[in-house]
């Protein structure tokens, strides 16, 4: 029986796939894994949303921040606030739609901010989107993984760790061979600089990167799921949760997403053809 | 006995307080407190690094970019394959320095691919340091919290959480009152998400932020550590891992960073005469 959310396209700012959200949550079709009990699952898990919000200044649009919807108003606000903007805390906003903010300043205001959209950083902007979908292919491999082995990936990140030990405070990110073998490892405060390091690192030494799995020590959202498309990884192995937007993300581009994958258990919010 | 790192200065790309490390973690002094043994001890603790590296194009500076020092070609050469540049593979990186890489290309073909430099994500961009240099005030509020009422904050934030239980997936941050009591929480899966909603709140609902305290579920990083200087907020008070930039911006403008304060004990790196 088909459902609503199986064939949900990729949400984009003013698509025909908009999905507007009153939760900062969606429910979505998952599977369960659990090897050592030799049992999958079907089930429906909570998922945090993560979509576009598209700020306009008087009609003209200024700039698209990643978020969990919500509290639109004050996040706008508090953007214009810790970017300079004089007049931030009285400025009028406008809730123009569930995902578009409008401000009453005009847009050379927000440019002398710097505020303007670029995709330099990869998470923001309605250019990023666009990116993807134009240039990214879709991950095609066919190889399959035993769900045993993908239960024992994290251990085998946070083993081959350096720093996580002294400090705590690094995300970890590695690329796996199809044998649970670590063909590189990489640290980073920032999570997307572990795998934009671990991707440097294969292109240039020729890794097949349709021959890998990546594993994060973290969560996996928009930035790290639309990474791991453009190096074509077909599956993605999270220690922690995936979001909306990174499952929709992995389902449109044929990535197997693997979250909360901990404690020998693995959920799989799509393409779980992969994991045997 | 004066330290090296307590004189510290604020590190900049090209500044003259540069420390190169050549360990992705660098030893600071920090204070144990454990108010439920009522010990206050001075110890040093390894800190996750965090600098900004500067990537020039054939000597033109092109961006900078926010990471942990360490494997800094596969960095650039994996941000470059993720922006698509055509020979990103091969293309000739060389590290002038510690925390300058160059690559071999002009600077308009990076322009193409809109990897240059700006302050609109608020992480990456030396504009982002310059700027909170010439217009952060430094944070003077001498107000002093409780030990023990610091270490009970997580458990206050966590309490407030509308939706971690349900999907694992999002940061939390709150501002609190010196009494302990919640002004506002707010959840995303973008940290610096939760922090712009908070401070666009306070702003447009005049609450004085320099009488709260900011509560992170998570870690402190450069960016979270700015917002809250430029909102003027004086403790911050996180459940994870400082880095060393964050706790340098801390030192500079006179907020009191709290770091892994969990399990009813707290780590202070800075201003620690704030917590009596």
């Amino acid at each position: 029986m088909a459902k609503a959310w199986e064939s949900r396209p990729l949400r984009r700012p003013d698509g025909p796939g908009k999905v507007p959200s009153m939760e900062p949550f969606a429910r979505r079709r998952i599977e369960r894994l659990d090897p050592g009990a030799d049992r999958r699952d079907v089930d429906h898990d909570a998922v945090v949303d993560e979509a576009p919000l598209v700020v306009t200044a008087r009609g003209a649009e200024a700039l698209v921040v990643m978020r969990t919807p919500g509290h639109d108003l004050e996040l706008v606000r508090g953007l214009l606030h810790a970017e300079g903007l004089p007049g931030a805390p009285t400025v009028a906003l406008t809730q123009r739609a569930p995902d578009v903010v409008d401000i009453d300043v005009d847009v050379t205001a927000l440019a002398r901010r710097a505020l303007t959209s670029t995709a330099a950083c990869g998470v923001c902007g309605r250019a990023a989107i666009a990116d993807l979908e134009q240039r990214a292919r879709e991950v095609t491999a066919t190889w399959q993984l035993a769900a045993a082995a993908v239960a024992a990936l994290p251990a085998a990140l946070r083993a081959g760790q350096r720093v996580f030990d002294a400090t705590g405070g690094l995300h970890a990110a590695g690329l796996f061979g199809r044998d649970g073998a670590a063909r590189a490892i990489r640290e980073d405060v920032g999570r997307h600089n572990a795998v934009d390091k671990l991707v440097g690192w294969a292109v240039a030494a020729g890794v097949a990167l349709d021959d890998v799995v990546l594993v994060l020590s973290g969560r996996l959202g928009y930035e790290l799921a639309q990474k791991a498309v453009r190096a074509g990884v077909p599956v993605i192995v999270a220690v922690s949760a995936p979001t909306t937007l990174a499952i929709d993300v992995c389902e449109r581009f044929g990535v197997t997403a693997c979250g909360f994958v901990r404690d020998g258990r693995c959920n799989v919010y799509s393409h779980g053809w992969r994991i045997g």
